[in-house]
């Protein structure tokens, strides 16, 4: 992967993708005793990052294999981001879901146009059911992560926070990341590499589902023993990609892993001081900001808030858990 | 007011306000029958536009005015902005609030560095209080909507939004503004004559305090009977400025009146389609956008999204009663 792909990527993402801002409050900033920058990517198309993805990969088929059609397999938002990615290309698109992802999910991913497959977390191999599907209809398989357009197009997402923070006059700091399989965290360190060295990128989890943090730890891909389970669905992938480890391993690290609650209260602090909703998944990075502040170096941070997709009983639960007290 | 003290006062405020994004939803989309593209002024410093207007006013003042200080009367959004302005510029300020405004409202002015004085909104008379503060220690007034100022400060969100529209290819609409003493509206409707001239703006209220839209069809200005209990506390004014209903009068309309139900309701499609907190005032133009449809003419329409500085309390009452069924 070189700059020269991620700039293509981000040049196919012009004008499709949104330029999310960069958000910040004084009152964030005093919790962290630093300051606290918030790359809010709920506000992107689909309500996540996974757009990016999904549009960077689409955009790049031939068209006759765009017009045969793809296929993704996604706890839920990368789902949405090739839905609509492939409704906006005219291309068919099949989503294989875990049948225990949040209701809203699979519903908003069938009104995006595509055809919705579910199978069972615990039991099913999903790799192995979307390969057979994607022989059987001549689909194109769009994979959440291990895909190097994939990884392009969420990389645009680090040029812009390279732009952004020169504006802000920052020429230094940790960028943390939500990380599940890894697409995200090696495209951003893949573009802040090439665009803004001075920054480095940590990927943050959920406790219990530290794989990346791990496995940068001992060098190796390591998986996580619960494969379901966490509020933090978006980012309980079972390993890191072979294709993100190796970035991942030269350009990141260490992990920070933070707990449910973290997440649910890093979500009641967005809300009130930024205005922005995330979901569990998406809150980590800010909640290690906040809430891990000896584990982050430097004058400021910045936390991808990479998703918003979560269900009214899970916000309410941290409106009720940590509202106004955030 | 010229478009030129306009772009001074956008000139001013480059750098220090957020240019706040324009966003969309397809689910938003299908509910109101036409394109609805939300200027998310919630994302704004201090969650709402009213720092575009408080920046502008203490930034136009001769540096012995700002030094002996501001002060300024508000529900709260307008105390925010002129709080936060002050304390980036080094100014006092004091800021006079209704005893019921949100709590959450006066602990930030407060915690923004600002000297809290409350009075009775039903009984007290806030223009003669503050005049005598503004006289005993020598400070300048910056009225919420009244101020040429402020008006220009708040009239650089219209000019936003005519760049922003054009980027959409978008050469007419309608503008819904959530409408309180019309410092926004009025400002919106100055940029956008000078700017994107096929754009009409049209301010939006809560039913029982459509003070604008009254007078707006008898010619001359209407005051409302009731003076609080609403939902939508940031804009329950009493009656349009001396300075903004001319402009008004001359540039916009008729006015659109919705339900404190519609706001609640609108204000879950933003949490759940946009990703975005909406205070119960912020969120009329958007109500206006999806549950009057009939009322506005066009294929595109413009809601702005005026501010999201709402209790925790008030937002679980819009989930309760809407969460995913918006």
């Amino acid at each position: 992967m070189t700059i020269d792909q991620i700039e293509a990527a981000a040049a196919r993402l012009s004008g499709k993708a949104r330029k999310t801002p960069l958000l910040s409050s004084p009152f964030l900033d005093e919790i962290a005793g630093r300051r606290v920058l918030v790359k809010a990517e709920c506000l992107q198309h689909t309500g996540s990052f996974k757009f990016r993805g999904g549009w960077s990969a689409l955009s790049a088929l031939a068209p006759e294999a765009r017009a045969r059609g793809v296929i993704a397999y996604s706890s839920g938002n990368h789902a949405q981001g090739v839905a609509l990615a492939a409704r906006m290309l005219d291309a068919p698109a099949v989503i294989l879901m875990p049948s225990d992802a949040p209701a809203p999910k699979i519903a908003n991913t069938r009104a995006l146009g595509a055809e919705v497959v579910t199978y069972d977390r615990a039991t099913g191999d999903r790799d192995a059911i979307g390969a057979e599907l994607a022989e059987a209809r001549g689909l194109t398989l769009v994979r959440p992560f291990d895909d190097p357009q994939v990884i392009a197009g969420q990389a645009s997402c680090g040029l812009e926070i390279a732009a952004q923070a020169a504006d802000e006059g920052i020429a230094a700091a940790e960028v943390l990341v939500p990380c599940g399989g890894g697409g995200l965290t090696s495209g951003v360190a893949l573009a802040l590499e090439a665009r803004a060295p001075g920054f480095r990128v940590r990927p943050v989890e959920p406790e219990g589902f530290d794989d990346v943090a791990r496995s940068l730890t001992s060098g190796r891909i390591e998986t996580n023993t619960r494969r379901a389970g966490s509020l933090c669905d978006a980012i309980q992938t079972p390993a890191p990609g072979a294709l993100t480890f190796p970035v991942m391993a030269r350009l990141c690290g260490p992990g920070i892993a933070v707990t449910e609650d973290e997440a649910l209260r890093a979500m009641a602090a967005a809300f009130e001081r930024l205005k922005i909703v995330l979901e569990p998944g998406g809150a980590v990075a800010l909640a290690a900001a906040l809430y891990h502040p000896e584990a982050v170096a430097g004058e400021a941070v910045i936390a991808i808030g990479t998703g918003g997709n979560v269900s009214t009983e899970t916000f309410r639960m941290a409106l009720d858990r940590h509202g106004e007290a955030a």
